[in-house]
């Protein structure tokens, strides 16, 4: 297949883009090179250090003989995204192509606003762009389990039957993101189901968990393949930082009750339910919703987690000033059958997998910067005090 | 109370902003006049003719001596609805102050990112002016009935309580918008609840039925006090389309099946239920659902009421091409009640009220173009054919 990978500079998209040129498909990598920007902006790097998308792609075809095709742009941008869909024929594209952080989200106004036109716009371009190039491409796209927020009854995979008095119906499974970046993942899903129902389009939107882990059988191949590893408080996500604490010997942060319970997959879960999806595409017109995780584990089992793998004494620090507002003890049953009746083999977290996170943060203990991890963002107030180099976001639009 | 009406020069927002102030309250109309512009871009007109807004404040504080301010702007700059926010200091801000047609928002995609981002950003912005300069404003804002779709359960006020396995939560109720300026005000919904459960802002969402009539006490005061009427196929609403085209001697174009059923209101109704939002406030860290309607017809139903209002002979011509992708035979049981309950008297639609539209359009005949009502967008094709002023909004952008 012609794969198109937006976002595929990304944690995941990297990722994602190797496996599937590994597996023969010809994959044309679209970014705009914004993540590393925004590394620039909060002025913290990944802990393993991650080459170049050009040095990663002349290393890939090096190693794999296979050839990675690239285009620099931004989805936002309707000539580019409409150029990239109609030049390179696609029979797929895999949308990592958004902001992906709820803090980044919640600085401020112009993060909030940024993140929604970002992610909105982008989407909003591409479903154009396919619609009226080939309406057969399948588009998969990237949502998050956080769109559904933490409702006391079971959350399904997109679609619920309700039976209200005396009448029943499926209808979209409500939602209730918990940051401006989770509501523009839910307003992506919205405008894309309703995309699917006019124009026939066809799209899987996969509801993900929080990933961990930076090792695939292709990243491993050689560094200059590596994807990043996340650990401070704006990109860094929840086990990810666990180790660099344990490994930096600083106590693990449990913020609130630690009851937070969350769906969890491994990093190479992630390439495999996004090939699931493509070799399993949906019918014309079909808009169709996997969650994507595999196990489901608390902020308080994790620290656990990784306290136990450790070899080195590790402390938890419970009860902590929660910087986010969210449910800290709550019900949690959530579906996850879609992708594993399509053969899923879900990698399971275990002490093994901790060790070798652990081992990985060792071996780049010299590139974390302690001060990095403090949560900066408060959901309770509009805007931050966190200082980016982001001069935009400085209160000079309250003067007028 | 000091009360800004976003979208005060607008169809809804003047009556409003009239009757807001000869209620005694202190009222800022702020808009940035694109509402006629829209008409220049569609080379249509209100039937009845309008005033420019500086013409309609000076006849206000003639005929009431009231004075009504006016602040010209955009919500989609921060600057300016920061600046109006601070400095108008109000108690309560009406919200009308969006794109508001369906089918505008269907023309291409121009039109459709246009319209979430002019809407969701201008709302975004209002949201962190309210959260930033006094979270105790109250913020009324404007949605639709066709935020929830066409279910086959009952519509209930914004929430549902559901019972899923063993267990029941109240959550938001499911939306199915049909058109992207729909999906617009879901967005908005979603981001306005949130803002509630973070920072506590308190604020009443007006789902709002399709409004008729054109007359309200205070517009009727004098000609230039007047508002809009539409009937073109972009902006016009249905029951006033079908009363242009029974003057013109055109048959009623009912499409496809006449089954599709909405909730409706007259224009009365609109400015009460707006002055009892603003009367019975929600709570801080409120957000809370009214179902805006009165009562429910079909397409069939009012095509046949405007028949028998008409003393000229009138021709319905039905199952013509549905220019939407909607249900056209469903289960329509919408709940009403909230506002009833907070003691709205409703003005019921009956030949006497379409007797009185006909007679407003028999007066303004001559300022029909009967072509400006066949319907120019079509759902089901993401280009419009549809030719507008509006330069930006041609194929140029395909030519990459």
């Amino acid at each position: 297949m012609k794969i198109l990978v937006l976002g595929g500079d990304g944690y995941l998209g990297w990722p994602t883009a190797l496996h599937l040129s590994a597996l023969g498909h010809h994959i044309t990598v679209v970014d705009n090179l914004v993540r590393r920007e925004y590394d620039a902006e909060m002025g913290v790097d990944s802990v393993v250090p991650i080459a170049l998308l050009d040095e990663r792609v002349k290393k890939w075809k090096e190693v794999s003989g296979r050839r990675i095709d690239v285009r620099i742009g931004n989805l936002t941008d309707a000539a580019f995204t409409y150029g990239v869909v109609a030049e390179c024929k696609p029979d797929a594209i895999v949308h990592f192509g958004e902001q992906r952080s709820a803090p980044y989200s919640m600085i401020d106004r112009e993060h909030a606003v940024y993140t929604q036109v970002n992610n909105v716009v982008g989407t909003l371009n591409l479903m154009y762009a396919i619609a009226e190039t080939n309406p057969g491409i399948h588009l998969v796209k990237l949502g998050t389990m956080g769109e559904y927020g933490y409702p006391d009854i079971d959350i399904e995979e997109g679609f619920i039957e309700i039976t209200h008095k005396a009448s029943t119906d499926v209808l979209p499974y409500p939602k209730q993101p918990g940051s401006f970046y989770h509501l523009s993942k839910a307003h992506d899903s919205a405008n894309i189901m309703f995309a699917c129902r006019v124009w026939g389009l066809r799209s899987t939107d996969l509801n993900q968990g929080i990933v961990y882990g930076q090792s695939t059988i292709e990243t491993d191949l050689d560094p200059v393949l590596a994807t990043r590893f996340d650990y401070d408080g704006v990109f860094g996500t929840v086990l990810n930082r666990f180790c660099v604490q344990a490994v930096m010997g600083r106590p693990l942060t449990v913020y609130g009750a630690g009851g937070q319970t969350r769906g969890m997959l491994h990093i190479r879960d992630t390439v495999a339910c996004v090939t699931l999806a493509l070799e399993n595409p949906a019918e014309q017109g079909e808009f169709r919703v996997f969650n994507q995780f595999t196990e489901s584990f608390s902020v308080r089992d994790m620290a656990e987690m990784v306290k136990k793998a450790s070899t080195k004494p590790v402390q938890i620090a419970q009860g902590l000033a929660n910087p986010r507002v969210e449910r800290e003890e709550h019900y949690f049953h959530a579906a996850n059958t879609k992708l594993l009746d399509l053969g899923l083999e879900p990698h399971l977290l275990n002490s093994g997998v901790i060790a070798g996170m652990l081992d990985l943060v060792e071996r780049y203990r010299d590139r974390v910067d302690p001060e990095a991890i403090a949560p900066t963002v408060q959901w309770r107030s509009s805007a931050s005090t966190l200082k980016t180099g982001n001069t935009s976001s400085d209160a000079s639009f309250l003067e007028v």
